[in-house]
Protein backbone atom coordinates (compact mmCIF):
# COMPACT_ATOMS: atom_id res chain seq x y z
CA UNK A 1 0.00 0.00 0.00
CA UNK A 2 1.82 2.88 -1.29
CA UNK A 3 -0.46 5.56 -2.80
CA UNK A 4 -2.11 8.31 -1.09
CA UNK A 5 -3.78 11.49 -1.79
CA UNK A 6 -3.59 14.47 0.34
CA UNK A 7 -6.77 17.04 0.47
CA UNK A 8 -8.87 18.77 2.34
CA UNK A 9 -12.39 20.08 3.59
CA UNK A 10 -12.21 23.90 4.88
CA UNK A 11 -8.54 23.16 5.89
CA UNK A 12 -9.49 20.17 7.76
CA UNK A 13 -6.56 17.87 6.20
CA UNK A 14 -6.10 14.35 5.85
CA UNK A 15 -4.21 11.85 3.67
CA UNK A 16 -6.49 9.31 2.03
CA UNK A 17 -5.06 5.64 1.46
CA UNK A 18 -7.12 4.62 -1.75
CA UNK A 19 -5.22 1.24 -2.56
CA UNK A 20 -7.42 -1.54 -0.70
CA UNK A 21 -10.20 0.04 -2.64
CA UNK A 22 -9.46 -3.24 -5.08
CA UNK A 23 -9.61 -5.48 -2.33
CA UNK A 24 -11.64 -8.37 -2.45
CA UNK A 25 -14.86 -7.71 0.32
CA UNK A 26 -14.10 -11.27 1.40
CA UNK A 27 -10.05 -10.82 1.76
CA UNK A 28 -8.46 -10.57 5.01
CA UNK A 29 -8.04 -6.88 5.90
CA UNK A 30 -4.26 -5.51 5.74
CA UNK A 31 -3.64 -3.79 9.42
CA UNK A 32 -2.49 -0.13 9.84
CA UNK A 33 -0.83 0.29 12.89
CA UNK A 34 -1.13 3.10 15.04
CA UNK A 35 2.70 3.88 14.52
CA UNK A 36 1.95 3.77 10.78
CA UNK A 37 -0.67 6.31 11.21
CA UNK A 38 1.16 8.69 13.54
CA UNK A 39 4.06 8.42 11.17
CA UNK A 40 2.04 9.29 7.97
CA UNK A 41 0.52 11.80 10.06
CA UNK A 42 3.43 13.60 11.68
CA UNK A 43 4.04 17.01 9.85
CA UNK A 44 7.54 16.84 9.89
CA UNK A 45 8.90 13.48 9.79
CA UNK A 46 6.34 12.23 7.67
CA UNK A 47 3.63 13.81 4.82
CA UNK A 48 0.98 15.62 7.57
CA UNK A 49 -2.33 15.72 8.07
CA UNK A 50 -5.12 16.12 10.67
CA UNK A 51 -5.94 12.09 9.79
CA UNK A 52 -6.02 9.02 7.85
CA UNK A 53 -8.87 7.52 5.95
CA UNK A 54 -8.64 4.47 4.09
CA UNK A 55 -11.02 3.38 1.99
CA UNK A 56 -12.21 -0.45 2.32
CA UNK A 57 -14.87 -2.12 0.77
CA UNK A 58 -17.84 -3.46 2.62
CA UNK A 59 -17.01 -6.82 3.40
CA UNK A 60 -14.92 -8.36 5.92
CA UNK A 61 -13.52 -5.09 7.51
CA UNK A 62 -17.17 -3.85 8.69
CA UNK A 63 -17.94 -7.46 9.77
CA UNK A 64 -14.93 -7.87 12.20
CA UNK A 65 -16.18 -4.42 13.47
CA UNK A 66 -19.65 -5.68 14.12
CA UNK A 67 -20.37 -2.77 11.85
CA UNK A 68 -24.19 -1.57 10.17
CA UNK A 69 -23.40 -1.05 6.77
CA UNK A 70 -27.25 -1.17 5.33
CA UNK A 71 -26.80 -0.15 1.89
CA UNK A 72 -23.13 1.30 1.35
CA UNK A 73 -20.65 -0.05 -0.29
CA UNK A 74 -17.48 1.44 1.32
CA UNK A 75 -16.30 2.13 4.39
CA UNK A 76 -14.69 5.13 5.98
CA UNK A 77 -11.65 3.62 7.96
CA UNK A 78 -10.97 6.78 9.66
CA UNK A 79 -8.00 7.15 12.18
CA UNK A 80 -7.06 10.54 14.20
CA UNK A 81 -3.32 12.16 14.16
CA UNK A 82 -2.46 10.19 17.12
CA UNK A 83 -3.26 6.30 15.95
CA UNK A 84 -6.65 6.01 17.57
CA UNK A 85 -9.48 4.85 15.31
CA UNK A 86 -12.41 7.21 15.54
CA UNK A 87 -16.11 6.90 15.11
CA UNK A 88 -16.96 9.77 12.80
CA UNK A 89 -15.52 12.97 11.07
CA UNK A 90 -17.70 15.22 8.85
CA UNK A 91 -15.23 17.12 7.09
CA UNK A 92 -13.23 13.72 6.54
CA UNK A 93 -16.22 12.21 5.13
CA UNK A 94 -16.93 14.86 2.70
CA UNK A 95 -13.25 14.36 1.45
CA UNK A 96 -13.75 10.74 1.31
CA UNK A 97 -16.96 11.14 -0.57
CA UNK A 98 -15.45 13.44 -3.24
CA UNK A 99 -12.65 10.47 -4.02
CA UNK A 100 -15.30 7.68 -4.37
CA UNK A 101 -17.44 10.09 -7.01
CA UNK A 102 -13.70 11.49 -8.49
CA UNK A 103 -12.45 7.72 -8.45
CA UNK A 104 -15.60 6.44 -10.16
CA UNK A 105 -16.27 4.13 -7.56
CA UNK A 106 -19.65 5.78 -6.99
CA UNK A 107 -21.79 7.39 -9.79
CA UNK A 108 -24.59 8.61 -8.51
CA UNK A 109 -24.92 11.88 -6.84
CA UNK A 110 -25.89 10.72 -3.65
CA UNK A 111 -25.14 7.52 -1.76
CA UNK A 112 -24.44 5.98 1.89
CA UNK A 113 -21.06 5.57 3.95
CA UNK A 114 -19.90 3.01 6.25
CA UNK A 115 -18.57 4.54 9.23
CA UNK A 116 -17.66 3.76 12.82
CA UNK A 117 -20.62 5.90 13.90
CA UNK A 118 -22.90 4.40 11.48
CA UNK A 119 -24.02 4.58 7.96
CA UNK A 120 -24.04 8.32 6.58
CA UNK A 121 -25.73 9.80 3.92
CA UNK A 122 -23.44 11.74 1.32
CA UNK A 123 -24.60 14.10 -1.68
CA UNK A 124 -22.51 16.16 -4.05
CA UNK A 125 -23.79 19.22 -5.98
CA UNK A 126 -23.10 20.43 -9.09
CA UNK A 127 -21.32 23.60 -7.57
CA UNK A 128 -18.35 21.04 -6.62
CA UNK A 129 -19.77 21.22 -2.56
CA UNK A 130 -20.04 17.56 -0.69
CA UNK A 131 -22.51 17.00 2.02
CA UNK A 132 -23.02 14.56 4.95
CA UNK A 133 -25.44 13.46 7.40
CA UNK A 134 -24.05 13.99 10.11
CA UNK A 135 -27.35 13.03 12.31
CA UNK A 136 -29.65 14.95 14.57
CA UNK A 137 -28.34 18.17 17.01
CA UNK A 138 -29.37 17.28 20.46
CA UNK A 139 -29.15 20.38 23.28
CA UNK A 140 -28.14 20.21 26.85
CA UNK A 141 -27.72 22.58 29.39
CA UNK A 142 -26.13 25.82 29.84
CA UNK A 143 -22.52 25.96 31.09
CA UNK A 144 -19.53 28.12 30.82
CA UNK A 145 -15.90 28.37 29.49
CA UNK A 146 -13.22 30.57 31.03
CA UNK A 147 -10.62 31.90 29.14
CA UNK A 148 -7.93 34.01 31.35
CA UNK A 149 -10.89 35.42 33.62
CA UNK A 150 -13.51 36.12 30.73
CA UNK A 151 -15.98 33.87 30.86
CA UNK A 152 -17.93 33.39 28.35
CA UNK A 153 -22.12 31.39 28.80
CA UNK A 154 -22.58 29.00 26.67
CA UNK A 155 -24.96 25.92 25.71
CA UNK A 156 -24.08 22.42 25.89
CA UNK A 157 -24.65 20.56 22.93
CA UNK A 158 -24.14 16.78 21.48
CA UNK A 159 -23.56 14.94 17.51
CA UNK A 160 -22.48 12.16 19.53
CA UNK A 161 -19.39 14.20 20.35
CA UNK A 162 -19.81 16.63 23.09
CA UNK A 163 -19.80 20.14 22.19
CA UNK A 164 -20.03 23.83 24.47
CA UNK A 165 -21.43 26.39 22.24
CA UNK A 166 -20.03 29.98 23.59
CA UNK A 167 -22.08 32.53 21.46
CA UNK A 168 -20.98 35.96 22.44
CA UNK A 169 -20.87 39.77 21.68
CA UNK A 170 -17.13 39.67 22.23
CA UNK A 171 -15.34 39.77 18.59
CA UNK A 172 -14.07 36.37 18.61
CA UNK A 173 -11.13 36.88 16.34
CA UNK A 174 -9.97 38.75 19.54
CA UNK A 175 -9.88 35.51 21.98
CA UNK A 176 -6.72 34.09 22.78
CA UNK A 177 -7.31 29.99 21.98
CA UNK A 178 -3.15 29.52 22.59
CA UNK A 179 -4.42 27.06 26.06
CA UNK A 180 -7.39 25.31 26.48
CA UNK A 181 -10.55 26.98 27.89
CA UNK A 182 -11.54 25.92 31.74
CA UNK A 183 -14.96 24.19 31.82
CA UNK A 184 -17.23 22.05 33.80
CA UNK A 185 -15.01 19.00 34.52
CA UNK A 186 -18.56 17.47 35.68
CA UNK A 187 -20.65 17.82 32.66
CA UNK A 188 -17.46 16.94 30.56
CA UNK A 189 -15.71 14.60 32.02
CA UNK A 190 -14.63 12.95 28.42
CA UNK A 191 -13.19 16.76 27.57
CA UNK A 192 -15.20 18.98 25.04
CA UNK A 193 -14.79 20.77 21.95
CA UNK A 194 -15.30 24.54 22.75
CA UNK A 195 -17.11 26.83 19.95
CA UNK A 196 -16.80 30.62 20.05
CA UNK A 197 -19.18 32.40 18.07
CA UNK A 198 -20.47 35.36 16.92
CA UNK A 199 -23.39 36.09 14.82
CA UNK A 200 -23.31 38.03 12.15
CA UNK A 201 -26.49 38.19 10.65
CA UNK A 202 -29.74 36.97 11.61
CA UNK A 203 -31.95 38.54 9.27
CA UNK A 204 -30.02 37.32 6.31
CA UNK A 205 -30.34 34.05 4.24
CA UNK A 206 -29.31 31.92 5.35
CA UNK A 207 -28.07 33.69 8.97
CA UNK A 208 -24.57 33.91 8.77
CA UNK A 209 -22.31 32.97 11.36
CA UNK A 210 -17.96 33.42 12.84
CA UNK A 211 -16.92 30.67 14.81
CA UNK A 212 -13.70 29.73 16.06
CA UNK A 213 -12.91 26.19 17.77
CA UNK A 214 -11.11 24.41 20.61
CA UNK A 215 -10.95 20.92 20.20
CA UNK A 216 -10.25 18.61 22.96
CA UNK A 217 -6.64 17.25 22.64
CA UNK A 218 -5.84 19.19 20.11
CA UNK A 219 -5.85 22.41 20.62
CA UNK A 220 -7.23 25.28 18.07
CA UNK A 221 -8.09 23.98 14.64
CA UNK A 222 -9.53 25.55 11.30
CA UNK A 223 -12.39 23.76 11.11
CA UNK A 224 -14.47 21.10 13.06
CA UNK A 225 -17.72 19.74 11.14
CA UNK A 226 -19.52 18.62 13.76
CA UNK A 227 -18.88 21.88 15.72
CA UNK A 228 -20.32 23.81 12.66
CA UNK A 229 -23.47 21.62 13.09
CA UNK A 230 -23.40 22.18 17.05
CA UNK A 231 -23.38 26.33 16.66
CA UNK A 232 -25.71 25.94 13.81
CA UNK A 233 -28.40 24.39 15.93
CA UNK A 234 -27.77 26.42 18.91
CA UNK A 235 -27.54 29.40 16.73
CA UNK A 236 -30.89 28.05 14.99
CA UNK A 237 -32.76 27.82 18.61
CA UNK A 238 -31.78 31.40 19.44
CA UNK A 239 -33.29 32.85 17.12
CA UNK A 240 -36.64 31.33 17.62
CA UNK A 241 -36.27 28.38 14.48
CA UNK A 242 -36.12 24.72 15.12
CA UNK A 243 -34.71 24.18 11.55
CA UNK A 244 -33.16 25.93 8.54
CA UNK A 245 -29.68 26.72 7.16
CA UNK A 246 -26.81 28.77 8.95
CA UNK A 247 -23.78 29.84 7.25
CA UNK A 248 -20.76 28.93 9.63
CA UNK A 249 -17.67 30.97 8.51
CA UNK A 250 -14.29 28.73 9.91
CA UNK A 251 -10.80 29.77 9.77
CA UNK A 252 -10.45 27.42 6.98
CA UNK A 253 -13.20 28.41 4.90
CA UNK A 254 -17.23 28.39 4.98
CA UNK A 255 -19.94 26.18 5.84
CA UNK A 256 -23.21 25.45 5.28
CA UNK A 257 -25.63 23.78 7.44
CA UNK A 258 -28.82 22.27 7.17
CA UNK A 259 -30.78 21.45 10.56
CA UNK A 260 -34.27 19.26 10.68
CA UNK A 261 -34.81 17.67 13.77
CA UNK A 262 -33.94 14.31 11.95
CA UNK A 263 -30.55 15.81 10.95
CA UNK A 264 -28.32 17.87 10.76
CA UNK A 265 -26.47 18.15 6.71
CA UNK A 266 -22.74 19.59 6.70
CA UNK A 267 -21.95 21.17 3.23
CA UNK A 268 -18.85 22.69 2.07
CA UNK A 269 -15.87 22.04 -0.40
CA UNK A 270 -13.86 19.15 -0.49
CA UNK A 271 -10.32 19.73 -1.89
CA UNK A 272 -7.70 17.42 -3.11
CA UNK A 273 -3.93 19.02 -3.41
CA UNK A 274 -1.53 16.43 -4.14
CA UNK A 275 -1.49 12.37 -5.33
CA UNK A 276 1.71 10.36 -4.86
CA UNK A 277 3.57 7.58 -3.46
CA UNK A 278 4.88 6.74 -0.08
CA UNK A 279 8.86 5.88 -0.09
CA UNK A 280 9.10 2.26 0.28
CA UNK A 281 12.01 2.61 1.85
CA UNK A 282 10.47 5.24 4.66
CA UNK A 283 7.00 2.66 5.03
CA UNK A 284 9.13 -0.44 5.80
CA UNK A 285 11.50 1.70 8.17
CA UNK A 286 8.35 2.10 10.71
CA UNK A 287 8.71 -0.23 13.44
CA UNK A 288 5.41 -2.35 14.40
CA UNK B 1 5.53 22.26 -12.92
CA UNK B 2 3.98 19.44 -10.98
CA UNK B 3 5.97 17.29 -9.45
CA UNK B 4 7.38 16.92 -6.07
CA UNK B 5 9.03 14.98 -3.24
CA UNK B 6 8.34 15.80 0.31
CA UNK B 7 11.66 14.86 2.71
CA UNK B 8 13.61 15.86 5.74
CA UNK B 9 16.69 16.16 7.51
CA UNK B 10 16.45 15.76 10.93
CA UNK B 11 12.88 16.31 10.55
CA UNK B 12 13.49 19.78 8.85
CA UNK B 13 11.10 19.14 6.26
CA UNK B 14 10.97 20.05 2.72
CA UNK B 15 9.10 19.98 -0.71
CA UNK B 16 11.50 19.68 -3.71
CA UNK B 17 10.73 20.49 -6.90
CA UNK B 18 12.44 18.93 -9.56
CA UNK B 19 10.71 18.83 -13.15
CA UNK B 20 13.39 22.60 -13.40
CA UNK B 21 16.20 20.32 -13.48
CA UNK B 22 15.27 19.14 -17.39
CA UNK B 23 15.43 23.17 -18.42
CA UNK B 24 18.25 24.36 -20.44
CA UNK B 25 20.52 26.05 -18.39
CA UNK B 26 19.97 29.19 -20.77
CA UNK B 27 16.62 29.43 -21.04
CA UNK B 28 14.30 31.41 -18.85
CA UNK B 29 13.00 30.48 -15.58
CA UNK B 30 9.88 30.05 -14.94
CA UNK B 31 8.82 32.23 -11.67
CA UNK B 32 7.91 30.84 -8.60
CA UNK B 33 5.55 33.48 -6.55
CA UNK B 34 5.62 34.13 -2.77
CA UNK B 35 1.97 33.02 -2.57
CA UNK B 36 2.74 29.90 -4.65
CA UNK B 37 5.37 29.07 -2.04
CA UNK B 38 2.93 29.93 0.96
CA UNK B 39 0.73 27.64 -0.42
CA UNK B 40 2.42 24.50 -0.78
CA UNK B 41 4.53 24.80 2.56
CA UNK B 42 0.92 25.53 4.36
CA UNK B 43 0.62 22.28 6.58
CA UNK B 44 -3.51 22.31 6.37
CA UNK B 45 -4.32 24.21 2.92
CA UNK B 46 -1.27 22.57 0.74
CA UNK B 47 1.69 19.90 1.42
CA UNK B 48 2.84 21.39 4.33
CA UNK B 49 6.79 21.84 5.18
CA UNK B 50 9.52 24.60 6.45
CA UNK B 51 10.59 25.67 2.69
CA UNK B 52 10.58 24.99 -0.55
CA UNK B 53 13.42 23.34 -2.78
CA UNK B 54 13.58 23.84 -6.07
CA UNK B 55 16.41 22.65 -8.55
CA UNK B 56 17.81 24.75 -11.18
CA UNK B 57 20.54 24.36 -13.47
CA UNK B 58 23.25 27.08 -13.28
CA UNK B 59 22.46 29.64 -16.01
CA UNK B 60 20.41 31.63 -16.79
CA UNK B 61 19.21 31.89 -13.03
CA UNK B 62 22.32 32.26 -11.42
CA UNK B 63 23.44 34.91 -13.79
CA UNK B 64 19.97 37.07 -12.95
CA UNK B 65 20.98 36.70 -9.36
CA UNK B 66 24.53 37.50 -9.90
CA UNK B 67 25.39 34.33 -8.34
CA UNK B 68 29.41 32.85 -7.99
CA UNK B 69 28.65 29.61 -8.91
CA UNK B 70 32.60 28.21 -9.66
CA UNK B 71 32.16 24.63 -10.83
CA UNK B 72 28.96 23.93 -9.39
CA UNK B 73 26.35 22.53 -11.51
CA UNK B 74 22.85 23.18 -10.00
CA UNK B 75 21.23 25.79 -7.98
CA UNK B 76 19.26 25.00 -4.53
CA UNK B 77 16.89 27.98 -5.12
CA UNK B 78 15.82 27.65 -1.47
CA UNK B 79 12.57 29.38 -0.19
CA UNK B 80 11.07 30.11 3.36
CA UNK B 81 7.95 28.99 3.93
CA UNK B 82 6.46 32.27 4.38
CA UNK B 83 7.69 32.89 0.79
CA UNK B 84 11.09 34.66 0.96
CA UNK B 85 14.26 33.72 -0.70
CA UNK B 86 16.80 33.00 1.84
CA UNK B 87 20.40 32.50 1.36
CA UNK B 88 20.99 29.02 2.59
CA UNK B 89 19.37 26.55 5.03
CA UNK B 90 22.11 23.70 5.86
CA UNK B 91 19.34 20.44 6.33
CA UNK B 92 17.80 21.39 2.80
CA UNK B 93 21.09 21.70 1.35
CA UNK B 94 22.05 17.87 2.75
CA UNK B 95 18.05 17.10 1.33
CA UNK B 96 18.91 18.92 -2.29
CA UNK B 97 22.10 16.61 -2.67
CA UNK B 98 20.63 13.81 -1.68
CA UNK B 99 18.26 14.23 -4.47
CA UNK B 100 21.21 15.07 -6.96
CA UNK B 101 22.49 11.96 -6.47
CA UNK B 102 19.12 9.36 -5.79
CA UNK B 103 18.31 10.90 -9.11
CA UNK B 104 21.08 10.61 -11.36
CA UNK B 105 21.68 14.19 -11.53
CA UNK B 106 25.60 14.41 -9.66
CA UNK B 107 27.34 10.53 -9.77
CA UNK B 108 30.70 11.73 -7.40
CA UNK B 109 30.66 11.62 -3.50
CA UNK B 110 31.53 14.93 -3.70
CA UNK B 111 29.95 17.94 -5.57
CA UNK B 112 29.80 21.43 -5.08
CA UNK B 113 26.26 23.34 -5.03
CA UNK B 114 25.43 26.90 -5.90
CA UNK B 115 22.87 28.54 -3.59
CA UNK B 116 22.45 32.13 -2.81
CA UNK B 117 24.52 31.78 0.42
CA UNK B 118 27.83 30.99 -1.96
CA UNK B 119 29.25 27.64 -3.27
CA UNK B 120 28.60 24.94 -0.91
CA UNK B 121 30.31 21.78 -1.10
CA UNK B 122 28.40 18.33 -0.08
CA UNK B 123 29.61 15.02 0.15
CA UNK B 124 27.72 11.53 0.53
CA UNK B 125 28.99 8.54 2.91
CA UNK B 126 28.60 5.18 2.32
CA UNK B 127 26.52 4.46 5.40
CA UNK B 128 23.70 7.68 3.96
CA UNK B 129 24.55 10.44 5.79
CA UNK B 130 25.11 14.01 3.64
CA UNK B 131 27.68 16.30 4.69
CA UNK B 132 27.49 19.88 3.75
CA UNK B 133 30.31 22.49 4.59
CA UNK B 134 28.58 25.81 6.23
CA UNK B 135 31.70 27.84 6.34
CA UNK B 136 33.92 29.00 9.01
CA UNK B 137 31.91 29.66 12.84
CA UNK B 138 32.51 33.32 14.23
CA UNK B 139 32.51 34.25 18.09
CA UNK B 140 31.29 37.04 19.16
CA UNK B 141 30.59 38.69 22.71
CA UNK B 142 29.11 37.04 25.68
CA UNK B 143 25.33 38.12 26.18
CA UNK B 144 22.22 36.62 27.80
CA UNK B 145 18.74 35.48 27.00
CA UNK B 146 16.13 35.52 29.25
CA UNK B 147 12.78 33.19 29.79
CA UNK B 148 10.26 33.56 32.13
CA UNK B 149 12.02 35.72 34.49
CA UNK B 150 15.15 32.71 34.19
CA UNK B 151 18.18 33.81 32.88
CA UNK B 152 20.71 32.10 30.40
CA UNK B 153 24.39 33.35 29.65
CA UNK B 154 25.09 32.33 26.18
CA UNK B 155 27.65 33.36 23.44
CA UNK B 156 27.26 35.46 20.46
CA UNK B 157 28.10 33.17 17.47
CA UNK B 158 27.32 33.46 13.31
CA UNK B 159 27.20 31.57 10.46
CA UNK B 160 26.07 34.67 8.28
CA UNK B 161 23.21 33.94 10.09
CA UNK B 162 23.48 35.07 13.86
CA UNK B 163 22.88 32.51 17.30
CA UNK B 164 22.92 32.74 20.79
CA UNK B 165 24.90 29.60 22.04
CA UNK B 166 23.12 29.03 25.97
CA UNK B 167 25.58 26.27 27.31
CA UNK B 168 23.50 25.52 30.33
CA UNK B 169 23.47 23.02 33.52
CA UNK B 170 19.43 23.79 33.34
CA UNK B 171 18.19 20.47 31.52
CA UNK B 172 17.15 21.84 28.24
CA UNK B 173 14.13 19.66 28.11
CA UNK B 174 12.56 21.17 31.04
CA UNK B 175 12.79 24.87 29.64
CA UNK B 176 9.52 26.08 27.79
CA UNK B 177 9.92 27.54 24.72
CA UNK B 178 6.56 27.85 23.98
CA UNK B 179 7.63 31.98 23.63
CA UNK B 180 10.48 33.89 22.10
CA UNK B 181 13.23 34.39 24.62
CA UNK B 182 13.92 37.76 25.33
CA UNK B 183 17.35 39.00 24.21
CA UNK B 184 19.45 41.81 23.52
CA UNK B 185 17.87 43.80 20.93
CA UNK B 186 20.79 46.34 20.72
CA UNK B 187 22.98 43.30 19.95
CA UNK B 188 21.04 41.19 17.49
CA UNK B 189 18.53 44.10 15.50
CA UNK B 190 17.58 41.70 13.08
CA UNK B 191 16.60 38.29 15.67
CA UNK B 192 18.60 36.05 16.50
CA UNK B 193 18.15 32.21 16.91
CA UNK B 194 18.63 30.78 20.22
CA UNK B 195 20.15 27.37 20.91
CA UNK B 196 19.95 26.04 24.51
CA UNK B 197 22.24 23.05 25.23
CA UNK B 198 23.29 20.58 27.59
CA UNK B 199 27.29 19.40 27.93
CA UNK B 200 26.05 15.36 28.00
CA UNK B 201 29.92 14.16 27.84
CA UNK B 202 32.84 16.14 26.91
CA UNK B 203 35.39 13.04 27.35
CA UNK B 204 33.42 10.90 24.61
CA UNK B 205 34.73 10.70 21.19
CA UNK B 206 33.21 12.80 20.00
CA UNK B 207 31.77 14.86 22.59
CA UNK B 208 27.56 14.68 22.95
CA UNK B 209 25.53 17.58 23.55
CA UNK B 210 21.48 17.77 23.62
CA UNK B 211 20.31 20.83 22.20
CA UNK B 212 16.69 22.89 21.50
CA UNK B 213 16.25 25.36 19.47
CA UNK B 214 14.38 28.92 19.10
CA UNK B 215 14.35 29.89 15.69
CA UNK B 216 13.46 33.75 14.91
CA UNK B 217 10.49 34.48 13.41
CA UNK B 218 9.35 30.91 12.90
CA UNK B 219 9.52 29.59 17.01
CA UNK B 220 10.90 26.41 18.27
CA UNK B 221 11.93 23.89 15.42
CA UNK B 222 12.78 20.21 15.58
CA UNK B 223 16.24 21.34 14.24
CA UNK B 224 18.87 23.45 12.87
CA UNK B 225 21.99 23.21 11.03
CA UNK B 226 23.67 26.03 11.56
CA UNK B 227 22.56 26.00 14.84
CA UNK B 228 24.17 22.42 15.64
CA UNK B 229 26.97 24.19 13.90
CA UNK B 230 27.06 27.41 16.27
CA UNK B 231 26.75 25.18 19.42
CA UNK B 232 29.13 22.46 18.15
CA UNK B 233 32.03 25.43 18.04
CA UNK B 234 30.84 27.28 20.92
CA UNK B 235 31.17 23.58 23.03
CA UNK B 236 34.90 22.48 21.46
CA UNK B 237 35.53 26.50 22.52
CA UNK B 238 34.44 25.97 26.01
CA UNK B 239 36.59 22.39 26.54
CA UNK B 240 39.95 24.03 24.63
CA UNK B 241 39.90 22.95 21.19
CA UNK B 242 39.79 24.59 18.30
CA UNK B 243 39.27 21.95 16.05
CA UNK B 244 37.42 18.44 16.20
CA UNK B 245 33.89 17.19 15.94
CA UNK B 246 30.64 17.10 18.45
CA UNK B 247 27.80 15.02 18.26
CA UNK B 248 24.42 17.09 18.49
CA UNK B 249 21.30 15.65 19.58
CA UNK B 250 18.35 18.01 18.01
CA UNK B 251 14.77 17.13 18.66
CA UNK B 252 14.36 15.31 15.19
CA UNK B 253 17.32 13.54 15.32
CA UNK B 254 21.29 13.53 15.87
CA UNK B 255 23.26 15.53 13.26
CA UNK B 256 27.48 15.58 13.55
CA UNK B 257 29.53 18.90 13.05
CA UNK B 258 33.18 18.74 12.03
CA UNK B 259 34.93 21.80 13.20
CA UNK B 260 38.09 23.44 11.25
CA UNK B 261 39.27 27.52 11.75
CA UNK B 262 38.26 27.43 7.41
CA UNK B 263 35.28 25.03 7.81
CA UNK B 264 31.78 24.08 9.77
CA UNK B 265 30.92 20.46 8.16
CA UNK B 266 27.17 19.59 9.21
CA UNK B 267 26.68 15.63 8.48
CA UNK B 268 23.18 13.69 8.78
CA UNK B 269 20.72 11.55 7.77
CA UNK B 270 18.64 13.22 4.42
CA UNK B 271 15.30 11.08 3.80
CA UNK B 272 12.48 11.25 1.44
CA UNK B 273 9.25 10.13 2.34
CA UNK B 274 6.97 10.73 -1.02
CA UNK B 275 7.16 11.14 -4.59
CA UNK B 276 3.96 12.68 -6.10
CA UNK B 277 2.56 14.93 -8.42
CA UNK B 278 0.22 18.35 -7.13
CA UNK B 279 -2.84 18.49 -8.47
CA UNK B 280 -2.79 20.80 -11.29
CA UNK B 281 -6.60 22.27 -10.66
CA UNK B 282 -5.39 23.07 -7.05
CA UNK B 283 -2.06 24.81 -8.67
CA UNK B 284 -3.78 26.62 -10.89
CA UNK B 285 -6.11 28.25 -7.94
CA UNK B 286 -3.29 29.99 -6.65
CA UNK B 287 -3.95 33.30 -7.10
CA UNK B 288 -0.85 35.41 -8.73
Amino acid sequence: MTRFLKGHGTENDFILLPDLAKLDPRAPVPPLTAEEVRRLCDRHAGIGANGVLRVLPVGTATEAEGLDTAAARWFMDYRNADGSASEMCGNGARLFARYLRDAGLETADAFDLATRGGVRGVSMSPDGEVSVDMGPATSGVASVAEISGARFPGQQMSLTNPHLVCLTDVAVDTINLSCPPVVDDGLFPDGVNVEFANLRSADSDPPRVRMRVHERGVGETRSCGTGACAVAAHVLARIGRDTGRVLVEVTGGELTVSVTPAATVLSGPAVFVATGDIDPDWWTSIPE
